[in-house]
């Protein structure tokens, strides 16, 4: 499949949704211990609202919708913060949102998406089979489904975050970027490379989740014999046609870590940043704490923190009054 | 006691520590939920190195100390903060430090000070009884005190984060610090003062452990008959002369908040802001969502999140792989 993203598509979306969403910061010293490049400095997008990234796509989405389609409400599956994004800008603006999660959704994630008035449905052991359970609500119902990654909106809205990484770093050379259902990877890889084609641009996926590695290989979307991760938010058994194409255009290649590997990174981003983070959000640092790509040779490197929303109601028990 | 701190000194010690703190980044929307002000920003000192302010006292007093006082090493007592930013400083300039923490510190403030390699003793049921014995630890032993808070070079060290929000809010017109022995809000206070007097300075108290409002009503130092409260950082019995006194000259105002108001505005940082913080990094939110002081005719106002270092070991047991 061909298929393109124009960077005036990008601007327009990243005008649309400015006034929504946050510009994340980058952390501003480089990490200390833990044998990571001394170069490198993490973009803090566990810091957009609702804690990861997918509230650029939702926002792009949204605003979008005639007021027929708004009053009609939207309804979506997730693996958890798409659920979040959708059910804060929905309650944003004003409209009725549907979430599916899959039956293993923890109460943590079912809170971020309630929390902002969203209805939750349980649904299927995996995201696919929420989704399709969604897709059927939304024919039902006349509501709009919002798919997390194979959406030309959705992944527009993800690509803005490409946009602000070139201004917060205009000298970029080099970006790790998690993969679940590609759709961060390909918005943000469509306008990273269209402005500054030197940037490399490298995938992270679970061991147990590798969907974009087993589609470029097999040179067609395909779904996993199995998922088995404990990143729940890269967790789809199988990407998609526009996420394939754009990530065989832009991506230089694709690394995979296990789930020990992003536990212990998020161990560190603990102890070293004071973030918070669910494994998709730390994979990007176990690529490199597990030499599964070397960046040594970049100058203005930067790993890409895209999700925080880690379970940690546990922990405010040691906060009892 | 008439006190005062130079903007000269500031201005020194803030090229002095540059090198080794991170200049910390401002939330970038406002708050979103929780009746807060909508203008109100974070200025997020959680992401500190070590995550607090203290590794800004500590850089501005190691890099002073004469090369025989770095050889015979530091010692300190901490409600765990300072401990922590003074054996990261050690283990980065290559000094040996003990660290004094009381009986009650958790696993996770021990952890956070035995990860850089300094030595941990656990004495006595408050600070001030971890204090003594530190002193004494430092007479027998000649290695150099460092006081978390009645110390000028921690002073100043803290005051540059004065100025680096100013840099950061030019127009400034409101900020609320969190109130432990003063060091912070002290030398904060004079850095702002004296370069923008119109700014309001807000000080929040534990209503449990309110040893400056105490010591502003008498006039002078005095310890608090009693201390209860769950935030461990900002619990010492009694403020000291250099902090009462900055704070008589330049703080505006200093409010209590409960515990329990704290832990809701834990709850808070995380579900808004993905931030996971200890109780006195949350007692300035909790300060404006319980309307213990009114900002609303501010254009410009802070909440500065002093501190992060919560205890999530439970919470990685969501993670076990």
């Amino acid at each position: 499949m061909s298929y393109a993203v124009s960077l005036d598509d990008l601007r327009q979306a990243r005008e649309r949704i400015q006034p929504y969403v946050r510009h994340t910061p980058l952390l501003p010293l480089p990490a200390l211990r833990g044998d990571l490049p001394a170069a490198l400095r993490l973009k803090l997008e566990n810091l957009q609202i609702t804690g990861s990234f997918k509230a650029r796509g939702v926002f792009n989405t949204l605003l979008q919708l005639s007021p027929a389609e708004r009053e009609r409400g939207v309804v979506a599956a997730s693996g958890g913060n798409h659920g979040a994004a959708l059910a804060y800008g929905a309650w944003r603006l004003g409209l009725p949102a549907t979430i599916f999660l899959t039956e293993r959704a923890s109460d943590d994630r079912v809170a971020r998406v309630t929390t902002w008035g969203a209805q939750v449905v349980k649904h299927g052991a995996v995201w696919d089979e929420a989704h399709a359970r969604a897709v059927e609500h939304a024919a039902a119902t006349g509501s709009t489904y919002v798919h997390p990654f194979d959406a030309e909106r959705t992944l527009i809205g993800q690509g803005t975050l490409g946009l602000e990484l070139l201004d917060d770093v205009p000298a970029l050379d080099c970006v790790l970027i998690a993969i679940g259902g590609g759709g961060l990877i390909a918005g943000m890889a469509a306008a990273i490379k269209q402005l500054r084609p030197q940037t490399r641009i490298i995938g992270v996926e679970p061991t147990g989740a590798a969907s974009m590695r087993y589609a470029v290989a097999a040179g067609q979307v395909l779904p996993l014999p199995e998922v088995r991760t404990i990143a729940d938010t890269l967790a789809p058994r199988a990407v998609c046609e526009r996420t394939l194409a754009l990530t065989q255009q832009y991506v230089d290649e694709i690394v995979t870590v296990s789930d020990a590997q992003m536990v212990s990174a998020m161990r560190w981003l603990w102890a070293e940043c004071n973030q918070l983070v669910e494994p998709a959000g730390a994979a990007v640092i176990a690529a490199l704490q597990n030499s599964a790509v070397d960046i040594g040779a970049h100058t203005h490197p930067v790993a890409l923190i895209c999700g925080g929303n880690a379970a940690v109601e546990s922990a405010f028990a040691n906060y009892t009054v």
